[in-house]
Formats: structure tokens, sequence, C-alpha cells
């Protein structure tokens, strides 16, 4: 055989997919998976939306489409982003097969091998998976509680500059981050907006959970709408609606946006017209955002269970985020060295995503990522008991 | 801004998708796109079973899944490749987001910028677009009335290597081929597998029309039944159920297949559990191959006619070939020079796609590409009228 590309060797299972693998079994406590709790939908009224398009439309929507995605599916994204403060038309958004694929398309747009890309440390384990493919390097960012520094990503890119290092785009979580659950400020957004437009680097804002406030009356400002020539926004259906659907959006700058078109054609030609047709459907009804609703108030629930029995039965060592919103929590101690936390974890019946998967060195780290968004309330405590009894045994 | 990667220089839109904008306009004839005939499919009961589907697995379908593809598919896409000749299992097998998808992972995979591609001359245009945007260049082989030829192909990769020039992978379509409806006989399939063979090159075999031929009653032996070792198949559910679902599949080797679905993963997570499932259930359905006998007896009535507009209206120079099966034929004429043919066919109320497009050099070509698949006998003859007269006018 021919052998493979020189970034073949970058291509690493994610670490995190033995970790579901075994979240398979009953038995086990998944604390691991990022998943949306999609029994507040009616699967009765989702198959309906879905039988209506097909009778009506399926000339439509089971034919070839456009690279530009769904005209429908363009207007509801504007709406939507309009909840953040962005002014978009339909001609700046670009449906994508999930923003996973988003992601993907921008890192293959903007970088060559070699280049650097800013990104929060901890960062999203499937955004180090692209990265890795496109050969470029990750320099991490330090963190507080309200995230990622401005004053961090300056100093990191005038070393870089000077270095004469190329650094395409800072990469950013700015709402309940995965993996921290933690939420950056409006004002902490205009600054590291300032310090990345001063210097003309982009920023990439990967926003998938803005809509999960738990407070839902307080929209969250996206860096898109402070200056939408700088920052491309990448939008998910996946934690709003359904991710089995696979549909998400881009929003980027024109020239940005019609060059994304190309790449993106050239790999599915266009996104699925069925999949484009029922989000619009649905995420345009009256259904969705009471099922959103409910959805988010089961998210908050089950936070304040993952919090109480964090306190019960957490080593005095151990400290945690404080999600307002979102999926995750970040769970540091002192008992958690490095990725032995994973095998003693499911020792004990439990799994969680250990926090060296979301550095791009996989350095130890003492820390873990543990979701509530899919999990009752119950099987929550006795998950973090055994997470409690697990580091007990280390 | 940061400025793009250098990759993207070679980001080109394609070259048709301008001819697919004239072709909306109703008093144009389009003998442009490879679309299905969908009028065969009853939309009510595509309908219907998206509805059962939704309603009994909603839990399943609309939630995250596996980058493997959903075990049923799978299952299907084992029967349909027997047809072939090939013996594979499930696990051989990845679902891609169209199989437009898995030609941009396996190029991802296999390909470093400079190498060097075969391909046919002429070749499919979104391929191009593909093997452009990995920055790796394309030698095309000469073809005859049975495609692309071995000895031309054992050639080409001796010289190459010689040369000391990389060679991934031998791109062939050999059934019906995009764009001149050739088809490669048994025969020098199995030749074109020992040439690859011998010298150790993997053929990507992309076969999205195997299942069209105008006779259906003698299914066509795929290369990947004869060295499952050397070729990677790419199929398609675009051809022979719904393009606008984009769901197609790949099977290679196993080291292959696996590391194609950590790629994969990391561009869509996994393809549309709804696409997946929707295609499943219609194509296990018994609808399925009666519409497809349908369908592909209308596309043998559009050759027909056309082959009969292309006697009555062409030119004394023009020369077509003859398929017997699939979308397309290729028409050359002296009177086609270059790229002028395109806006002189427009010019006359119809639209093809000029034979430049598919060389990746977009060389002058006296040749165009028409296609039978989508346009009913009538104004196909109108069509092929339009064309002679565009070419006398020349």
């Amino acid at each position: 055989m021919s052998g493979f590309a020189s970034r073949a060797d970058e291509f690493r299972p994610s670490p995190v997919r033995a970790v579901f693998e075994v979240a398979r079994d009953p038995s086990v406590v998944s604390l691991a998976g990022g998943n949306p709790d999609l029994s507040v939908l009616p699967a009765d009224a989702v198959g309906d939306v879905a039988s209506l398009l097909l009778r009506g439309r399926a000339g439509e929507i089971l034919q070839y489409g456009s690279g530009a995605g769904m005209d429908g599916l363009r207007e509801l994204v504007v709406k939507l982003m309009a909840r953040g403060g962005s002014s978009v038309t339909g001609a700046d958004i670009l449906p994508t097969t999930g923003s996973q694929a988003g992601l993907d398309l921008v890192t293959k747009l903007f970088c060559n091998p070699g280049d650097v890309i800013l990104a929060e440390g901890p960062t999203y384990v499937g955004a180090l998976g692209v990265f890795g493919a496109y050969e470029v390097e990750v320099q991490h960012v330090a963190m507080d509680h309200d995230g990622m520094q401005p004053e961090a990503v300056a100093r990191a890119l005038d070393d870089l500059a000077a270095q004469g290092r190329r650094v395409p785009f800072v990469y950013a979580i700015p709402s309940f981050q995965n993996p921290t659950g933690v939420t950056m400020p409006e004002e902490r957004r205009r600054e590291l907006v300032a310090v990345c437009a001063e210097r003309d680097v982009m920023i990439v804002e990967d926003d998938p959970y803005a809509l999960l406030a738990f407070d839902r009356s307080e929209p969250l400002a996206s860096m898109h709408g402070m200056d939408p020539e700088h920052v491309i926004h990448l939008g998910s259906f996946s934690k709003i609606f359904a991710p089995g659907l696979r549909v998400g959006w881009m929003a980027a700058p024109p020239e940005v946006r019609g060059r994304l078109q190309i790449a993106a054609e050239s790999v599915v030609i266009h996104p699925s017209n069925l999949a484009q047709s029922l989000v619009t459907s649905w995420v345009g009804s009256e259904h969705w955002e009471p099922a959103l609703d409910r959805a988010v108030e089961l998210y908050r629930e089950r936070w304040e269970a993952m919090k109480e029995a964090l306190i019960e039965f957490m080593p005095e060592t151990a400290s945690w985020t404080t999600p307002t919103g979102g999926f995750f929590t970040w769970v540091t101690a002192e008992e958690i060295r490095g990725k032995d936390i994973l095998a003693a974890a499911i020792a004990h019946g439990v799994v969680l995503v250990p926090g060296s998967a979301s550095y791009m060195d996989g350095r130890d780290s003492n820390a873990v990522r543990l979701a509530f968004s899919g999990v009752a309330p119950a099987r929550i405590r006795e998950g973090v008991k055994r997470f409690a009894e697990a580091l007990r045994a280390l």
C-alpha cells in the first residue's frame, strides 16, 4: 500500500472514545457524555413534522440542494443570532453538517501545518482532534472563573508574533465552556475582541451552549455581535434540539463565508436537506421554545443535584466550577493524578472525562469534567458518590 | 485578518456551479445536472417511513450516534456490495455524509501536498475540487471505449516512480463513468487491479452508478470484490434513492477503515442518524427495488431519446459515447472549441457541462457532457436541437 499522508500520524482516536464504550454498560453511571436530554421532545410531533415535510416537499428535500444551505434555515439562524446581539442576514450564514464540520472547515481554510492556535486551557476535546488533523499546534491560554484571560491572549499573541509564528485564530468557547462550565462575562468578551482586533487576528467563537443559561431571560451577548469582521461564529442545533440530525451553522464575513462554502461543497456538496428542513420546521414551530425551557429546567435541577452530591461526598481538597448554564462542571482535587483517574473511576462504576484529554499535549491534570445534562438526579448522586469513593481509594 | 492557508488558493468554485444557476431558468433546457429522477418515489410512503422511525426510535435517532455509523445501514451495504461480488462484513463499512465525503476523507488520509493522483481523463469535476483542496496534482490517464487503459496506468505509475513522485492512489469511476458514460468491462477491471496490486498502489473505486445498468439483470463486478486489500470502494445512495439525504459509504481494509473513521469523527462526529435510518428503512423495504427499476427504465428511454436527437441534429463531425446505463453521454465535435461552448449553448437556451471542467488543468476540450437522467424525452430532444444550433452558430 502507498502509505498514509504525514498528517495521518496526527489522526488520534479521541481519548474519550473508550469512555463512551464503557458508558454503554447500564450498571455504570455515566457522567461523561455531553448529551442533551431528549425526553422533552414529543416524538410523535417530531415524526409528524418530518412526515409533512416529505409528503409536501419530497421533490426538493430528497433532490440535490444548494451548497449555501436552505433559505429557511438561514433565516431561522438570523433570528437566533439576533438573541446574542448579532445583526446578520441570511447571506452571512452557512449551514453545516453540525458545528464540528464548521470547525473543520475554518481550520482547513485558515491553518497551515505548524501554525499556532490559541485556545482555552482546558478546551473541547473534539477541537483538538480537528487541529491535530491539520497539523496545527495549540497553545493553551490560562483561564480564571471568568474564562480565558484577555491579557494572557495579548501576551501570547505578541510573543508568537515576535517569534515569527503564524496564529490564524484564537479559538474560544465563551458560554458554559466545554469542559469547565465557565462563562465569559460580557466585559471580558469585549476585552478579548479588542485584543484580537487590535492585532488583526480572527476569533473563532464556538457557542453551542449560548441558549442554555439556567436563567433564560438574559441572553448572552455574542462576540460575533461585537465585531462581526473579526469573529467567525459557530452555532449548533445539537444542544437546543437534536444532535443526531447533525445540523449547525457558521456566520462569517462575506469573503470568508464564500470561501468556506466552496470548501464545504468539496466535502459534502451540501448539508442533508432532510435534517436542515426538520430543524427549520421544528425550531421555527411553537413546540420548540417550551421544550427547550423544560430541558434547561432539567439541566438546572441536575446541576443542583450534582452540586449537593459534590458537597456531600467530595474530599476536602476538591473544588469545582459553578456553571450558570450548559452541561458541565470541572472538578479539581489533589487526589486526581493524571490518567489513572479514569481507570479508578470505571473500577468504581462511574465514567467521566479526565482533564488531560482537554489539553493538546495530554498533560497530567488534577481535574475531571463531569456532565450533568443527560442523567437523572438520583443517578447523578450515585455517580458522584462512586467518584468520591474512587478518589479515596487512589 | 490573519490570512488564509496556502491550500485556500486551491479552493476553486466548481466551474459547473454557474451552469446550475442558469439551469434554474425554466425556459432553459438543462442537460447539465446529474440528478436522479425522483418522480418514481411515492412521497407519502417515504414520509410515512420517516414518521414511523421518529415515533418509534426518536431517542436513538435524534441523540448522538456512533462514528462507525448505524448497524442496520452497514448490514444493508453488505447486501448491496454482494451484488458486485464483494464479500464484506459490517465491520468493513463506514457510512459517510455522501460519497463525496468519503472521497474527501480518503484524500485527507493518503495524500500529501505535491503527491500525484492518476485519474481518468476526463474525470468527475467534484473529485478535482477535493484533490485541489489537498494540493494534490492530478495526472489524467487516457481512456478508450472501455474506460481507463491499464497499460497507460502502468506506464504512468512506473514513470512517476522513476521520478520519485508519490502516487497515493489511482482514482477510477468504473461504471457509467462521470462524465463519459463509459463502463470498464470486467476483464479491464481485473487488468487495472493487477497493475496496481503489482505495484502496491491503492485504487479508489468511485462507483455510485453501479446499479444503474439499463439491463439490470447483470450486476457489474466491482474491483473491490476482485482485491479488497488494494481497493477502497466508495458507494452512494444518491443515485439509487435520494441525493438530498447525503448518505454514502466506504469499504476499506481494516486498518484503513479504522483510520478513516477517526478522520471522519473529527469532521462530523457521525453521519446524520435520521438520514442513515431513512435510507436503511427505505432501501431495505419492498418499495425500493421496484422504484429503482422504474427509474432505470426512465433513464434508458431518455438515453434513447437523446441518441435519436443526436443522430437527427448533430453535425457530421460529432460523435458520442454509447452508455449502457447511468446518466451521461460525452459528445465530441470539431465545432466545440474549449470554453466558448458554454456561453454559446446558454445563448441558445440549453446548458451542459463543458469538457474542460473535467480536467485538473482546465485544458480546452472539444467535448461536452450531456446528462439525460433528469429530463423528459421531449425536452431532451429540444435541448439537443438547441445545442446543435449553438454549434452551427460558432
